[in-house]
């Protein structure tokens, strides 16, 4: 059966290298038979903020507003706001999803922030009692595709901005491994905006390749939920085969002068 | 002369942990001479999203949007919207910024990451020609004051959410670091939701504690500017005084074993 996609896409300007990069993605996989949906986060002029008014009806508890709790309860009575639902429902039907966006201040921009701080709904996306063991989303592949301001250079191990993996590690095991999707190696698409604009072309044809293959690529290890402790979620098991570490969830080997130590 | 203090305040409900732990600072701050301004971005209905509309006249090219080039001349040319114009005011008065939130998805929800997409614009805040090295902010303190959902044992070394100072990384070291402020150590609350009464109590007393002495307190350390190599900005000179890592700008001992490895 003909796979779905999703592209939550953060760009302002379709001209840009982030429009590119979706437009890509956009053709190549069309062109393997997918169903490619975007999300055109400006252009929907997609709110970010997280309020009273994504629950339509009655609140629980006004007085005490707990976005929350009462997000939960709106989503269990299908009574949040349409904009959530709809995005929700493109989410339920994806096999795969990208996240294609510009670092804004080594995270995503405040639009896409707004994006998971609202449709990733408590109960919907994530389980409290289950943090990490909620399998909605468990045949589901995603992944970040982002453009960064710094080099290379500024993201390694020895770099002033630290390793890439570290700025990484709360979209990637904070919001996407804690709902339990399937995670793709991140597309790091490292300062366009500074390269050559032959740099920038090789940059999309590489990108270009790998969609070709990326439906059928491994996902990333992370140390399984059964190497925690079910209580106080500190790692009881060291299994061989995953090592000590959790902080780590790409298989590039470790500099030994790790910023991390 | 009397200290000015701003508070960037990110939470709906005036009952909330968060408004108690603003409302302390608030007290106590004023109570020891200083000026304190709350910016309460609910309430302000602070947007959220690094549009065009926020720049005032034309752009220098639509076509090809630049969020990055088109604010850094409106900031020149003194064309930022108003909202962005008076947050950067305060931010320029202030000897002392608290960043009080709840965190949101292993970070700051999405409203005040949109307050720091467009406040602290190109220029203003940061200069790209000199990471790091803008020195416009060095004699100003900032902190985060942040509660979390989880636990302190998940958010430890062998945590499964990894130690609490990874997930704070990019918001410290990439945000407030870069921008050049003087760091405090944070205030984290830990999930106060999950506690007694009487503990939550305790958080807060503890924090009024701290807050007396706050503005004598010495910042974290980072790893100086001048052990980076200024082209490539990676470490080049490894000082006694600072050690091999530049990922742990606290001054808690690391655990052996270190999910970072």
């Amino acid at each position: 059966m003909a796979k779905k996609v999703l592209i939550v896409y953060a760009h302002q300007s379709s001209s840009s290298f982030n429009a590119a990069a979706k437009n890509i993605a956009v053709e190549v996989l069309t062109a393997q038979g997918c169903t490619v949906e975007v999300s055109d986060l400006y252009a929907m002029g997609f709110k970010a903020t997280a309020t009273a008014e994504d629950i339509k009806g009655d609140l629980k508890d006004a007085e005490n507003f707990s976005y929350l709790e009462e997000s939960k309860l709106a989503w269990e009575q299908g009574r949040l706001s349409d904009d959530i639902t709809k995005e929700q429902s493109k989410l339920t039907e994806a096999d795969l999803v990208i996240f294609q966006f510009p670092m804004y201040w080594f995270s995503v921009p405040g639009i896409l922030k707004g994006w998971f701080d609202r449709v990733l709904t408590n109960g919907f996306a994530f389980s409290q009692k289950k943090p990490y063991g909620l399998e909605t989303f468990k045949d589901k592949k995603v992944m970040l595709s982002v453009t960064t301001g710094s080099p290379e250079s500024m993201f390694c191990t020895i770099g002033i901005n630290g390793d890439i993996n570290v700025t990484l590690w709360p979209l990637q095991n904070g919001i996407l491994h804690y709902c339990g999707f399937q995670l793709l190696s991140p597309e790091v698409f490292w300062a366009p905006a500074l390269a050559a604009a032959e740099d920038r072309k090789k940059m999309l044809e590489s990108w270009r390749t790998r969609l070709q293959g990326l439906l059928e690529e491994e996902p990333l290890s992370f140390t399984p939920l059964y190497c925690f402790d079910k209580k106080t979620f500190q790692l009881k098991y060291v299994g061989e085969e995953f090592g000590l570490s959790v902080g780590i969830h790409r298989s590039n080997p470790q500099s030994s002068r790790s910023q991390m130590d």
